[in-house]
């Protein structure tokens, strides 16, 4: 089983409690330094593990990278799937439940976050390329939802593609300026990204 | 002289020839392999010095990578500034010039930018505090534009400075995922930038 089918498989299983620390510690450690930077001695180490015990449960770096990646694509792309069908049929509902599935999760681990969007870069093939694939569905459901809403005379943008894709762009970006502690909570950060979301697709 | 010291003395200074070779290598092995992943020999041998005549230069990679990034945001803000005062005083306008600036700073050199954007956790103090002061600087220009509008009734957001902050982030944010491929050009792409940045202020 080569690499690519074994990240395959762990993004579909629950982590054991040993790959859940394991994952975690490597979030931790690579977030600081790099993926490049960071070494398995360093992340079993942060786990509380030996290099060896880690490799009981990963065969490299590059998986537990590979792990951590598909996992977040996975649960984003589910996380927003059920949002989507939990929205109704007005565009306005649906347009709000991306924005905020799309903000809360990436709040959730703002690391976890930073990770993602800095180490795409260093997931090598045919990983890598799946994981693009993937972020474009994700993208796609944004699309369709603002389309829909122009073709219903609900949104009023002339430029559906554009605006869709910045919606993405600004809510994932939230991650890299959001302070806990700040005195916005997130659900205030989502409530006005929603009417920032609106207002460029020229929603009522 | 200590090293933050001499890394705002060259971001005054014009680089040598040799100096812009060395920053072009370290930015393009750092945007591959991150800044701790990367090391002064690695630099050096993408400049084709040896490490010693690299060391002529700079005292260190931290020294490297704060020039790269005291100089980055120092053209930024430049730019932002001369756009500015060039854009007249209509808040459509300036807005709009604003905008521009932004994408095509970043479209520039989008590997500068990512590693920008992804390697300010690997600048030291008191660099890296002077660094996001800059940052926070460029912002508070936007800051000022979308406010005014609001004052002259010009836009009619309830949101100026969530407008604000997320148009900063859209643009820069344009720089990973444009494509020079891309059957739209630079110019096409600002100019739609133009006009969902003025949609989220409530522009006319």
């Amino acid at each position: 089983m080569d690499l690519a089918e074994g990240a395959g498989r762990r993004a579909e299983e629950a982590a054991s409690p040993g790959e859940e620390t394991i994952l975690r510690a490597a979030i931790a450690v690579m977030a600081e330094h790099g993926y490049h930077g960071t070494s398995v001695r360093d992340i079993a180490e942060e786990a509380g593990f030996s290099a060896s015990a880690l490799y009981h449960h990963f065969e490299s770096k590059q998986d537990v990278l590979a792990t951590i990646m598909e996992r977040g694509i996975k649960q984003l792309l589910l996380s927003t799937r059920t949002a989507l069908a939990g929205a109704g049929e007005d565009p306005v509902d649906q347009l709000s439940a991306l924005v905020s599935v799309q903000i809360l999760f990436h709040l959730q681990d703002q690391r976890g976050t930073l990770l993602g969007t800095s180490e795409v870069r260093a997931l090598e093939e045919p990983v890598r390329g799946r994981h693009l694939a993937k972020r474009r569905q994700q993208q796609r459901m944004f699309d369709q939802v603002v389309r829909r809403g122009v073709e219903q005379g609900v949104f009023t943008t002339s430029l559906p593609l554009e605006a869709s894709r910045a919606i993405v762009v600004m809510c994932t970006g939230v991650a890299s300026w959001f302070s806990p502690r700040s005195r916005v909570s997130r659900e205030q950060i989502v409530e006005r990204y929603q009417r920032l979301a609106l207002d460029m697709v020229g929603a009522p």
